[in-house]
């Protein structure tokens, strides 16, 4: 097409914008490798620096979807929905989420991801599920998804192989932390998974990518002007993760916590955000009838959703879940209330402690991780637990006390600067 | 040493100051291999866009020349002198100056370099000499320099050779305009040759790297600041680039008209650059009893040293030098002074008749170029020549006259706007 890398490198260097001949080009010549990693990882530095505008980020979305296929939904007798959230410590909506959304009459069909760092992946927790598999064909998707009416596995190959790609060099490049890039990668996935509605959980907080909230917002509106100009209904809420969300940290701690969820039960704030965000995908997904999530909580059609969803990926929803061998209690060292807990230190205890990976080809221990036994704003006593570390290896337990080293504070009465269970909306 | 690539590229993308381990580490560890050249671009990218101190480019620049050997000239019982030119059209001053100084009681020692793009190399313009010779060992260096008091030659692998790594990286991705990294790319280069003092010629204008005086006068003070961190004796003129030097622009064309200079005649502004470059080497060598480089022209004591020079590194300095086989005159199109004769048009006119090369691994014409029958502020006459080109291939006329539409204008007298031969001194 007669371009090179260099014209593309150095108009982004000097604040250019990128035509959409240029951007099409040169994400097409990196997956085939005709642009070299060294020149992507350049153009992804003047990115990160000089930033793209809303036309560049479109564009740039859209060549990584053209890289790879777009699923199609249309075969469904009603509206598809997703969610994504941007990562954050004990976060497994998805888990009670997309069941509960499936018996209130959306289909959800989520493409999902394991974790890397301090943040824990859907698809690790799903996996300590005895049985359960995370790698479907797309016929095997379609089957699950009309069996239980939602469907959480890996994403194939095939889907946005562009984004792959950079996202490995990005992650070697010191290029992950920029929102066009970020909110590219995110919404090439979920557009090109196909769903015809998105609500996007964007985590605020030290335990989240977005420590504070004008960059929560700034990435939210990107991707819901993404996900719009797609032609996908997409919303964003921005909820808070200056806490860990919930009382369980670690993979089978999660599940088991979600079941307690669909079963009536749970903490407030998971029911509470699990609630919410069902709404939302119910009307961004348009459905007229749809059940209240509340009732479908309550009847146990939700749970029976989990169940199909599970059994129809080869999983057991009857079985024990796994559990670490080693537990070390950590007790309140006064009397008072629990005015903090910062997230990020819990997502690092819980890391060490097994939950997590350093590396993408490492392992994850299920039972490994953290129980809270107070959140903030609830009274605690000297002497009694504050929070239960799991772990397989009790030589774990050392490096994980060190991360909470000044985690929490009891005091008087809660801080009043910690951020509202939903802070913002954001819409196109 | 605990250090890893993503924190030093962090480091600097988020505007930080990069300490002096920092630095070492990633200039050997890129040396080595163990930093990745996709990482490097990124980094390198990093500080094209944010900079760096003063600190940090002598540390950078003390980091490359330790990645290999550094020359010492103690053994000689003179001080020795260099001078170094940021790279312009029609600059062949470095041939008649080198044997000039060394005629007047210095020692030069110049590792010089190939031209690429639209600026001619000093190497390219002596290899049109039949014979002579560009690399040499170090023996034969100090052979060289002893039986005629300059040498000029190729840099051996074994000087800086994490700035050859660099360099070739910067060429591919973009990185290449930054002053830190241009600065301390020659200041590696020239203190790792080891000369005791070092004249910079700066140049300035379309014809240049540097277009604008704010800008080269920054790269000067870059430079001279590292010299003299160094301890070697540094001073910077910034000169005019605006249009090009002397008349002859090619290889062998300006190999001609150095040895005009070295005869006593030759172009003004050749002379004046020449004289007065040589009047700065003597006296940033500190040398107290140093001949006039006037008096070393007129007696002939210059062109001694020149031939001796040739000689010693195998050339033939009576041997007729190569021409090119065909050549097309271009006349006045109208009577007045020659206002403006653009640089880069006539180095790229140049370049396109085949005197310089696309790629590094091109060969160049050693009697293509252009003569110039007038400079600005001459005056011409309608239908008489304004220059002539020559080539080897009468192919080539075409495309070097379209590089030529526009690069002159004729009118009633000077144009006031050009730049003074000397623009400025810098001086640590």
């Amino acid at each position: 097409m007669g371009f090179d890398a260099i014209e593309v490198i150095t108009t982004k260097r000097d604040r250019g914008e990128l035509s959409t001949a240029l951007i099409d080009w040169v994400v097409d010549a990196y997956t085939r490798g005709e642009v070299a990693d060294e020149q992507m990882s350049a153009l992804l530095m003047a990115i990160l620096l000089n930033g793209m505008n809303r036309r560049e980020i479109a564009d740039w979305t859209q060549a990584m979807i053209r890289s790879g296929e777009r699923m199609d939904w249309s075969i469904l007798d009603r509206p598809t929905a997703d969610k994504h959230s941007t990562g954050g410590v004990g976060d497994k909506i998805t888990l009670p989420l997309a069941p509960l959304v499936a018996a209130c009459g959306a289909y959800v069909p989520q493409l999902s991801g394991r974790g890397l760092g301090h943040t824990g992946g859907t698809l690790d927790k799903l996996e300590s599920i005895p049985g359960w598999r995370a790698s479907l064909s797309n016929d095997e998707m379609l089957r699950v998804i009309r069996t239980a009416g939602a469907v959480v596995c890996a994403a194939g190959s095939g889907l946005a192989p562009a984004d792959k790609k950079l996202y490995a060099l990005r992650d070697v490049t010191g290029t992950v932390e920029s929102i066009p890039l970020i909110a590219s990668s995110v919404m090439s996935k979920k557009i090109a998974e196909g769903t015809g509605s998105l609500v996007l959980d964007v985590k605020v907080g030290s335990g989240a990518f977005m420590k504070d909230v004008a960059g929560a917002r700034e990435l939210a509106r990107t991707m819901v002007a993404l996900g719009t100009d797609a032609g996908v209904r997409t919303v964003a809420l921005l909820t808070a993760m200056d806490r860990p969300l919930g009382k369980a940290v670690g993979n089978a701690l999660e599940v088991a916590e979600a079941v307690e969820v669909l079963a009536g039960g749970g903490p407030a704030d998971v029911v509470g955000l699990t609630v919410r965000l069902a709404r939302e995908m119910l009307e961004a997904a348009g459905i007229p009838d749809a059940r209240d999530p509340e009732e479908a909580l309550k009847d146990g059609s939700a749970m029976d959703a989990w169940r199909r969803m599970i059994t129809a990926q080869g999983g057991d929803p009857d079985a024990p879940l796994p559990k670490a061998a080693e537990s070390l209690e950590l007790t309140a060292p006064a009397s008072g209330v629990l005015t903090r807990l910062d997230a990020m230190s819990v997502g690092l205890a819980a890391w060490r402690l097994g939950a997590g990976r350093a590396r993408k080809e490492d392992p994850v221990s299920a039972g490994a991780g953290v129980t809270l036994h107070a959140k903030p704003g609830d009274p605690v006593s000297a002497g009694r637990p504050l929070m239960t570390l799991h772990a397989d290896d009790p030589a774990r337990f050392e490096r994980a006390v060190e991360a909470l080293d000044g985690a929490y504070e009891i005091g008087a009465s809660a801080d009043p600067g910690l951020l509202p269970l939903i802070v913002d909306r954001v819409t196109a």
